[in-house]
């Protein structure tokens, strides 16, 4: 049974992976990285990393869906920067 | 005590929140943000309010003072875009 609060958590997670969406489609269609900050985009990844971690901890499903979904997509920005430098 | 997990918590909420600190600081020092997009970070903004919201439900604090933090720098961005277009 959902706890009430995991339907905002879900909601946020949902909502809070779009952001991420609109860069890392971007970046692939492009393979333009030169004005990405790979530190910058290594910080948000540590960031998602870590909440992903924290919410297997605390059993918070919402956040550890929401930031898988973070990890891939920030993931292919920092990827896609590495490579097209 | 606090749990281990929020250490984990508290590092990700940190860190999540310098992500913000160069865009806020930028873009109230140029007053410049016709290269923002108000649509993204209003979607940010309500990530932010929702995981806010999150965590004060489940008691997660490392949640809701990461997230406080990332209202007021996210809202700040918003600000600056409404006021200087």
């Amino acid at each position: 049974m959902l706890v009430y609060a995991d339907y905002i958590g879900y909601l946020a997670a949902i909502i809070g992976t779009l952001c991420w969406l609109p860069q890392t489609v971007k970046t692939w269609r492009s393979r333009e990285t030169k004005d990405l900050s790979l530190a910058a985009n290594l910080l948000v990844l540590s960031t998602v990393v870590l909440w992903f971690v924290y919410g297997i901890m605390m059993e918070a499903w919402p956040l550890v869906v929401g930031n898988i979904i973070s990890i891939i997509a920030v993931g292919a920005i920092v990827t896609a920067k590495l490579i097209y430098k």
